[in-house]
């Protein structure tokens, strides 16, 4: 490694470079994330918009005494190649390197480790009354996307920290965007700030103006000074966050560098809360990112010269086959709608938005608010799907058990996203929600085991006059040719696609084909098992279960979720309140929190494979309990 | 029942009544909720302070075609006299009778079920995207408390319908309260706009204001014209609703009925979303409630004459315990602080707020934001304790997940009301903690037997160098003494508190002293139970629970949680992952809501005591698998 870049053990080094060295870091930092990240995938827009304002940020900061909480933390890139982990940089996102997200045990730059959205002022505000109880000197900055601004959490946070009036720097990385274009009133509020010069005006410029203008001089402004509180408004932008206790300070372009020093510099000696409006532009720099922002949001290996996505393989993924089904289905049903939380084009719904803007809905980053709106609508006669990321749900918990569930309402859950998956790492895996949505009364749960049963689950979900989590994984389905007409499936039976007199193996979702495939494998070694795809988590099909379970000798089940609490935790319930002692056994993710990694790793890991099965039930076989062992010791 | 309450039919009939009329109405419904509520407990402050409110809303909206949605709920018992619930009146709360809480299933003129906070605004957007789609006219307002107005889930949807501008009236009542007396910026905000005389002025009249002042003449008005949306600063009260694309009205007297309804008239009328500023007293026209609104927020049984509450028992409450140990431990540990989320009271933590204010903080109705505020705090060095009821703890699913626990930081959850609840019903019983938070990597789960184990608890918690959830049930405990000093329990130790050879009770929490009376009838009957109180969910004593599954012939759980995922499951798992086959049976809470009723009562349906352990347990004994008839089917 050459260059400026290479000369950059520790931030300070930048107090080293002179701007139009800084501007030649700056090429080189996003050369170096261009690269990297068209081989490893990544978050590429959001770091190509932030390289300038991380720069400053590290030049006016004084990291690790100082803390940086980087909200969502896909934006981080440029800040890990500055705090000694650019020889690490290749492998960004890979098995046993760094990770997309800043992390506390990664470095000790890292102040806060962060994935989901709208945290960091909260957390910043956590670590400035430490401060200050523990009487420390330094600063706290709060650096925030203006969509994470519509999460309701950072309102939360702002609100508490006007009231508590501590020294904390919220950061306003204001790019127009979450992750596709913004909605919702803030936006046009920021957007207001950013286009009337009014709003960009300080309070003497708006005095010298108006004393140019005939008949108002000195008096008049003395008037209108008798209005105080009032003649703020008139000349300071950002009035909504000073009503909120905040300095307002900005906007500034984030793009230049020696302007965001200074506005920065003059944010850190400022008494009390302040928030600086810093504007950026996602994927500056790289043409392709620049003209698509929502593509390289978070986008795989691409080529760089054209920006065009290296596709690994034709296959569909459970994802298109849900957006391509959801209009289909929008066709004969009018009451569905549709409802995303930024995400678009994750989520698959951006042809259903296309062909129904009426019935579509994008509510910003507010995970809470779209299973709310979603219970009225329900509640109004519609039949709201909401789609959402498995590890997203977890942010409207109480939402699916109290305004859903609880009234028993029409809501369908399409979590996509579940079980492993991968890159994005801990924050992001879709490992709990079998086990958080299992308990709540009235909601059916199922996973289909591939894309064809999944447009008839879609069909069905979609029927069922109550509540329905339909969950389903990351990535390309089995590859298997879609019915042409879509099923009813009956609500509660699983399916016996394989009979077998030896074994009997339970699956949910893709560990089904997983298997079925293991099944095959065992066979060969004169195992005959027989594999039922439970495809309902609840309610569980009983007589099926049962059945399976007085005619074998041992039952195993898979399922791509927690152990604790998961599908086969169900199955455990079930057998002991019918008294049936089968020898069973559950396979699934352990007790630990699952790093990042491609998911076929993963999956060999956890032994989440037709190999890893017949493995694990090798070893059944030639179990002997070492329950004893334990009760002697 | 005699007087004008007893003609009100329907809301309909409240045309017919003349303004005086109306308050001697609104003086009946203040004498009927205070009798009620003097015997049957209930939200006594909050339903005083909505009298003309409601009556009002109920004159000009005309149900159930048009809708009314009330946050958190509490404060529907007049709209419920009004709506042909008078007679059934006295059986508020109680099982069987009508809740405390607007129910879609209870009655017509119930638009949506509600009982946790800061749900409306999203649930009315909802009915009005309905509304609109299905080409019907009606109204629809969500009507709000400036306490709920905190809530992140308020403000996501003030976002989105600013946004949408479809046609939606949000009532916000203000009262400066939420439980306790509201925190945050936007109370400093809402408290402006009511006492600057300059923000309650319209338009036309500031302007008749500048044109009275020397100098100021029409051309000056058209310079500041020029400045439009600037100007609108100057004379626009409630800007930061204005700002959110809402059109403010108001404030008005909310105990002034014809102001209320000519103000909800002009709302009606409105197009897009208008914000109706409403204020009103908390208690109004009960003294004792409204110089203590606090104490009569939620209140039991008390003396109309003096505001006493009736207490039955002179046992301390779980509560109590907590609020006094917390104080004793941060006497000794200064990195002690703690969270509550607008239930300083409620919690227990008013001694602590009052001896360590600068260690209290309560961030208003924003659990997300309190936990990840706790996580930055722990992060920084300081030891969190987020004091906060089971099923609000639901609110910030995501934030114990993400924040806390995937980042191992020694953030305490006092997790109080857990198990069940009684009064308040199906919205706030606790009976999902142990499921959702069991599967959480790094957690630590545990629940006291009875309070001196509850003190010990608590200090060997404060001591863990991680997450840890400490649940202990509502009211009061065994009126067991405590110890004098404070014990530290090894983490994840059982304790056997009975021996016995014939079967074995694995209890936890306040389940524990119900197998040890269950055990003794047992003796008596001849039957020779072993009682263990498991005192941690997670870690389980693994050695301590199969060592006791491989020496008894059956093995029972029992817990006041969902038998789903609940601790009886991680029994099972443990079992399974053991290889041991004990017969075994889990007692707890089947899978549905709870409704309403005295938590002795509910515990008697649900089997939850001696007497129903005993029944069950003498039933498994008598026990004939009925599975083979099932599968024989």
């Amino acid at each position: 490694m050459n260059g400026l870049l290479a000369m950059i053990k520790t931030p300070q080094d930048l107090r080293l470079l002179d701007n139009s060295q800084i501007n030649e870091l700056a090429g080189e930092i996003r050369q170096k994330i261009i690269e990297t990240v068209s081989e490893t995938g990544g978050h590429l827009a959001p770091n190509l918009g932030v390289v300038e304002l991380t720069l400053a940020l590290h030049r006016v900061f004084n990291l690790p005494q100082d803390k940086i909480i980087w909200d969502v933390g896909h934006q981080c890139y440029v800040h890990k190649l500055l705090t000694g982990r650019k020889e690490r940089f290749s492998t960004l996102r890979q098995y046993g390197g760094i990770s997309g997200f800043p992390r506390l045990i990664e470095s000790a730059y890292d102040s806060f480790g962060t994935g989901h959205s709208s945290t960091s002022i909260s957390a910043a505000l956590g670590f400035a009354i430490a401060r200050d109880y523990l009487k420390e000197k330094h600063s706290v900055a709060a650096v925030i996307g203006d969509g994470a601004m519509t999460g309701g959490l950072a309102f939360e946070a702002l609100n508490h920290a006007g009231h508590l009036k501590k020294d904390l720097i919220v950061v306003l990385n204001d790019n127009e965007m979450s992750i596709a274009p913004n909605v919702g009133a803030m936006s046009g509020y920021l957007s207001r700030i950013r286009t009337d010069p009014m709003y960009s005006r300080s309070k003497d410029e708006v005095e010298q103006l108006l004393l140019k203008i005939p008949n108002i001089g000195p008096k008049v402004l003395k008037v209108i000074d008798r209005l105080k509180d009032s003649f703020k408004y008139l000349v300071v932008p950002g009035m909504l966050f000073e009503e909120l206790g905040f300095t307002y300070l900005g906007p500034v372009d984030g793009h230049n560098y020696q302007a965001t020093v200074n506005l920065l510099k003059q944010a850190k000696t400022c008494k009390g809360p302040v928030l600086v409006h810093v504007q950026t532009q996602k994927g500056k720099g790289y043409l392709p990112a620049e003209s698509n922002a929502d593509k390289f949001h978070g986008v795989g290996p691409f080529k760089i010269e054209t920006g065009d996505v290296i596709n690994s393989t034709g296959t569909v993924t459970y994802t298109e086959v849900f957006g391509d089904i959801i209009v289909k289905l929008a066709e004969t049903d009018r009451r569905i709608q549709a409802i995303t939380a930024a995400m678009p084009d994750g989520t698959g719904l951006r042809k259903f938005a296309n062909i129904y803007p009426d019935r579509f809905f994008d509510v910003g980053i507010a995970e809470g608010h779209a299973v709310t709106l979603a219970a009225g609508m329900a509640c109004a006669g519609l039949k709201p799907v909401v789609a959402i990321y498995s590890t997203f749900l977890q942010r409207a918990y109480d939402q699916v058990i109290h305004d859903v569930c609880l009234q028993n309402l029409p809501v369908l859950f399409a979590v996509d996203r579940a079980g492993i998956v991968g890159d994005d790492g801990a924050t992001h895996q879709g490992l709990f929600d079998l086990s958080y949505l299992r308990p709540i009364p009235n909601l059916v749960i199922m996973s289909p085991k591939d894309e064809n049963e999944f447009q008839h689950m879609l069909n069905t979900a979609v029927k069922f006059q109550g509540p329905c989590a339909l969950r389903f994984p990351r990535g390309i389905g089995t590859g298997c040719v879609l019915d042409k007409e879509m099923k009813e499936l009956p609500i509660g039976q699983a399916e016996v696609v394989r009979k077998g007199k030896n074994i009997a193996i339970i699956a949910i979702g893709n560990m089904v084909k997983v298997a079925e495939d293991a099944a095959r494998i065992l066979a060969q070694q004169g195992v005959d098992a027989a594999v039922v795809n439970a495809r309902f988590i609840k309610p569980l099909d009983e007589k099926c279960i049962l059945d399976l379970a007085a005619n074998t000798n041992l039952l195993v089940t898979v399922e791509e979720n927690m152990l604790s609490g998961g599908f086969g935790s169900s199955v455990l319930e079930l057998l002991t309140a019918s008294g049936l002692k089968t020898r069973t056994h559950c396979i699934g993710i352990p007790d630990n929190f699952i790093e990042h990694g491609h998911p076929k790793l993963l999956r060999d890991i956890y032994g989440l494979t037709a190999e890893g099965l017949v493995k694990e039930i090798n070893m059944l076989l030639g179990y002997r309990s070492n329950t004893l062992k334990l009760i002697a010791d």
